[in-house]
Parts: structure tokens; C-alpha cells; sequence
């Protein structure tokens, strides 16, 4: 292990880098040097009282950090600025656009090899860690029938698309899994599920003075691609209500995996996260894979990780022979 | 990816032997080459009609076997068969006391680094994929409390404990966890649980005729280490009932952290498995490592190794770049 801490930065001073920022708090190995920001510097309050820069600046810094957090979002931000940054820093982020993680990760990889950097993508819960659960227990257990819920949690992406209608003033849309569809996976039954028999969708809606609460409802309920395939139940309530009650970012999931061994014997195995923020967990995985980063890089192992390359031992501060001595 | 099937030898045909073999038939990209065993070859009867081979003739199939999957018991058979076995096989093995594990580890790195061989040790569930949980999870949430529980599930070292008494002509011991202490946790509540209050224990036990009943349930619940700690439940039944009903070898457990970040927030993550057959499962878990044992063959990375050391892709049949592809 390393003498000295590992020297990080976080990009972008959204939810979760304030959570990068907190989580750092319980990992002594790790020194927060900077703060990159796209705002004016000089308009950000943060709580550890680092340096704030300018990204334009960023090059500057080249030297001076060791793993760089990227915590733009995955739909506009990310897929310029991480090529960007991996050409200059070791980086992890938790890139979560399942669909171009892909592309986004090869992209990555060209930057960071070119550059001698370590990348680690879409590194978070889902993908990240769930990712790496499916793959594990469908290795084992390779004809059983994998099932991921998600939930009880706030999309930002549904609640966006309910802010987007006229009329709503604020909005907050949880997912909630359907708990008897869960029961009869833990229970080894492998069901074919539909889209609304795994998950409901639950929304607080903040309507605007005067308007068309039915017309909300309904164009909520019949959204494409959001809400038509599920079941939906709109509660109108005050702002005051929205913001007492539904302003933390809770989320949560499950992966279970059905399978049988032998003649007809049940094999169940399940990974769940229950928490109460969403942002804060994903910056408690991305900082236990940036220790995993600076590992690669004293290893000279540079170019873009997924989470499927990264083995277990290099997340933690102890040494391997301590952990095969103390930890099995 | 190889084109060739791994080939692949047990040794040893007890239960876990036998659920390697049924396991097999689930993996078509390895081949069963033959059965080890210390009985006389001609009495066993096997399912899978490979050869049957004496161990002592062992060395003769050193360059037909790409892994051997050790199948012995850790309390006897392991710490001799296991290095013996690593100086010419590449192996994989559960060798699962806990406290001597990295002596085990030890040994067999020595012997396995110095025939140029690859020998998992300790791949099993606990230790094994349980290790792996405890290490991920606790490097993500630094300062989250663990609890591991296990059962429902038969414990041998138990059963055989419950045997040795006088009067009994057989017996099956149950490990089940408090309920009501797992909902604590899951619940976000660190106590500081005593370990009657994490784990009961049941017993089900074939009397002697004529045996004294009171003094035999006595013994078993005030027997020191494996039952003076615990609320043990004894219930005498037939030889029938107990092949009936008792007959299946079920198994499971759970590893929950409860951790906390930022201010307050309550973060849960927990790994659960849920077995009906504990021997037929940790063959599963015991073949997917298998499959890595052989891809660290090709790299020539030999020496033992624990699970901490494996990247998850490595278990997978998959190519590396088509899980990135694919399975984010």
C-alpha cells in the first residue's frame, strides 16, 4: 500500500459530487485536492474548502491528481467530457446510458491508452455493481433465470418528464417494485413477468395555480415509453409537502437469480441495496473503485476497466496477504 | 475463448464429487475425464460412466487434466491430497476451516508456484463467495457494521457432533437465524448481537431403542462449543421420518451491512442465498472458478489463489469484450 494518500478530484459539483465529497470523509487513503467545476468558481460553496477550478483550467492540474471523479451525467455531459478528461487524469465514473455504455467505454479506452490512464466506466449500481452480481451468479448458476427490480426510488428521468407537462409546477416519481412479484422469485418460481406485473410508478405532483388536474393525471398515466406500460398513481400535494417529504433521493434494487442444480434442486441467490441516498452510495462505490484505479496505475495496466475486470482485493486498503490471512 | 472443452477431473466421490459431476452437465465447454477416488475404482458406481481411477495412479493423468476439482474433506483429506495434488494438477478446492485457511493457502501456493500449476483455494460459498461480499461491501461502506447469518441449512460437523453421543442412532442438526435479528439489520439498527440471538439450533434425532431420551437431550444442549451457546431444540423422531423428511443436505445464509453516509443516511446492502442442496450448489460455485483457473493457465499466472483475486469476467464463458458489450 501506499505511503501516501491518493490525490483526487471531483469533476462537476452536482448531488453526487457533494456525495464524492462526503465519502471521502471515511476514506483516510484519500486526499480531496480540487473541485472542477463548468460554473464560476468563485459561486460555489462547498464544505471541505479545496480549491475550485475553472474545468477550463483543468490541464494545469495534470500533475497534481491522481483518480479524477467524473460526476457529469451520463446524457450530455459525460460523453464529451470523459474522452476529455481520461486523456489527461485517471478517471472513474459511473456513466449509467446502459445503451451507449458501450461506446462510451470504447471511447474511453482510446483516450486512456493513448494518454497512459486508467478509465473505469460505468462504474455505479446499475450498471456497476448489479452488473457484476448478474455476471457472477449467472456463471454459477448458468441456466437459471435472472431478475433485477429496482426500487422503492426516485427517477430523476420520470420526474423530469412529469415536471415537462403544463401545469406542474414540481414533481418527484418513485419506482416501486411489486413486492408479491419479488416473493415468487425468492420463493424459486421463474415467471415471465410483464413491464407492470415487476414495478408501479408512484409521482407527487405539484400543480400549478388553476390548472387541469385531471388532464395531468391523465397525461402522466398515458405518457409513451414512461408511464403507459406501467400502473400509476398521481398524488397531488402542496409544495411545502413535496419538499418535507420527498426531497432525499432514496433507491434501492434487487438481483435474484433462480436456478436448479441436479434433479430439480432450487438454487436462489440475490444481491439488494436498500438506501437512503441514491448519490452519496453511488460516490461510496466509485471512491472504493478509485483506490482499484491507483492500483492499475502503479500496475502500468492503463486503458478503460469495466467493472467485470476489476478483482475484488484491489477496492480495499488492506494489502492482499492481509486479506487471505484475516478476511476469508 | 478456447475452442476445446476444459478437461476436467474430480477427486474424491462423495457429495460434493457427485454434484460436480451433475454440475458438469450444465457447462458444455468442460469435459469430465475421469473420477479420482481411494475406494477400490470397481466399486463405485457413477453417473457420468467415465473412468474410474485409483488416486495413487494419479500422476499418470497429469497431462490429460487441465483442472481437478478437490473434493475431499478440509478436516482430514485437504491438508495432505490438496498440495500433493497442486505439484501436478491445476486445482480447485473449498477448503473451508476458516482458522487454518491460510496455512492451506500457504501450502499450496508453494507447491502449485513451484510446478508451474494455478490451485483456488477456499472457493466455496463461506468461505468463498461470502469472503467476496464481505470484502466488496465493506469497501464501499468503510465504516458499515457486517453480519453474516446462516441457515436454515444442516451442519454436519453438528450432526456428527449429535451421533457421538451415546443412544443415538442418527441424527440432523439445523442452523436457523433469528429472524427477528435479521429484520433488525435490514432495518438499519446496529446492535451488538450475543450469539444466542443471531442463530438457533434444531436438532432431529433417532433414539436407540431404550435410550434415555432426557439424558440424551441434556447432553446435546449443554455440549460445550456446539450447542452450550445456543437455544437448542431437540426432537426425537423414526428412522423413517428422518430419511423421509431430513434426507436433503439445504443450506444458506445471508452477509447485510449496514452502513451510513453523508449525514444520517442509512445505506443496506445484503447477499443472500437460499439452497436447497449446499453440496450441488458450492460445485457450481467450485466449477465457475474452474473456468478462471484455466484462463490464468493461459496467461501463465500460476501460484494459488483466493477469491479476492479473481476479476469476475474470468468466470464467465462469455469473451470479455461481449460482456462489455452486452451485459452492462
Amino acid at each position: 500500500m501506499p505511503q501516501e494518500k491518493i490525490r483526487v478530484a471531483i469533476v462537476g459539483y452536482g448531488n453526487l459530487g457533494k456525495g464524492i465529497e462526503l465519502g471521502l470523509l471515511k476514506n483516510p487513503d484519500m486526499e480531496l485536492k480540487c473541485i472542477f467545476t463548468r460554473r464560476d468558481p468563485s459561486s460555489l460553496k462547498t464544505s471541505s474548502n479545496v480549491p475550485v477550478v475553472s474545468i477550463e483550467d483543468a490541464e494545469n492540474w495534470k500533475d497534481k491528481i491522481d483518480v479524477a471523479f467524473l460526476c457529469g451525467g451520463s446524457a450530455t455531459d459525460l460523453s464529451t467530457q470523459g474522452p476529455q478528461f481520461a486523456s489527461m487524469f485517471n478517471t472513474v465514473c459511473s456513466f449509467d446510458t446502459h445503451a451507449k455504455a458501450y461506446d462510451y467505454y470504447k471511447a474511453m479506452n482510446e483516450a486512456a491508452t493513448k494518454a497512459g490512464k486508467v478509465a473505469m466506466t460505468s462504474i455505479g449500481w446499475d450498471p456497476g455493481l448489479f452488473s457484476h452480481m448478474r455476471l457472477l451468479i449467472s456463471s454459477i448458476l448458468p441456466d437459471s433465470k435472472a431478475y433485477t427490480f429496482w426500487g422503492t426510488g426516485v427517477s430523476q428521468g420520470h420526474s423530469d418528464a412529469v415536471r415537462r407537462i403544463e401545469g406542474v409546477k414540481d414533481a418527484r416519481q418513485y419506482t416501486v417494485p411489486v413486492e408479491s412479484a419479488i416473493e415468487r422469485v425468492r420463493n424459486g418460481e421463474t415467471p415471465d413477468f410483464t413491464t407492470r406485473e415487476k414495478h408501479t410508478r408512484v409521482c407527487y405532483v405539484v400543480a400549478e395555480d388553476g390548472a387541469d388536474k385531471d388532464r395531468i393525471e391523465k397525461e402522466i398515466k398515458s405518457m409513451p415509453n414512461y408511464f403507459d406500460e406501467y400502473d400509476t398513481t398521481v398524488h397531488f400535494i402542496s409544495e411545502e409537502e413535496l419538499k418535507k417529504n420527498h426531497s432525499k433521493m432514496p433507491h434501492g434494487g434487487f438481483v435474484i437469480h433462480s436456478g436448479e442444480t441436479g434433479d430439480g434442486n432450487k438454487q436462489i441467490m440475490e444481491f439488494s441495496l436498500k438506501l437512503d441516498s441514491n448519490p452519496e452510495f453511488t460516490a461510496s462505490v466509485l471512491i472504493a473503485f478509485a483506490r482499484a484505479n491507483y492500483k492499475l496505475q502503479q500496475k502500468e495496466d492503463y486503458g478503460a476497466k469495466s467493472i467485470f475486470e476489476i478483482p475484488p482485493y484491489l477496492l480495499s486498503n488492506k494489502s492482499l496477504d492481509d486479506l487471505r490471512k484475516n478476511c476469508l
